[in-house]
């Protein structure tokens, strides 16, 4: 996944853009993780994901949906949802979460 | 930057989601990075930033913008324009940029 960023997909697409702060109270949220990246893998219209996180700081979680249908069964997940609510609860400090229809989109490889 | 993400604006805005790795050259870098900063503060509808960089891996960095005009002020200006040239011939591997306009967001920080 971090090899190389998930490349620029035909608009429209949408982003979801979650920006996070965790706590120190971590327990479960690998396992939990690992766990979401499966499901989500399982909605049909979801293109990618990327992830960088700053040790100690910031985390930024990008996914990418084909449309608003994909993100609507991402969202109402049940599993997901329970998720969700254990990180209010437990994992994350501060959160933000932007919901984004791409409008142009742009790719750049090294030729060497 | 990174104590808290950027919040949730009142929707609709921009999100500029670009994502990168770079390369072993990275001379220049931190210096072109700061005076982009200070430019893109200088641009009317700039809204702010948030930045995550895993370690030897991907970078994410998200510009929210208020308007279209924004976005386009910065993606012309001069400078910004002879970084991104620099960027491609020196200091990124890869990178995607994705343009998109926010449709609804929210975020959460803890009580305690």
């Amino acid at each position: 996944m971090s090899d190389h960023p998930v490349e620029a997909f035909e608009p429209p697409y949408y982003v979801a853009v979650f920006t996070t702060i965790r706590t120190g109270e971590q327990d479960g949220y690998p396992e939990t993780n690992a766990r979401m990246e499966e499901l989500v893998n399982q909605i049909p219209g979801y293109l990618g994901m990327d992830h960088a996180q700053t040790p100690g700081g910031l985390g930024i979680t990008v996914g990418y949906f084909r449309d608003a249908e994909a993100l609507t069964r991402w969202r109402t997940d049940e599993e997901h949802r329970a998720a969700q609510q254990r990180g209010r609860a437990e994992w994350y400090q501060s959160y933000t979460l932007h919901i984004a229809k791409v409008e142009r989109s742009h790719g750049f490889t090294r030729a060497d």
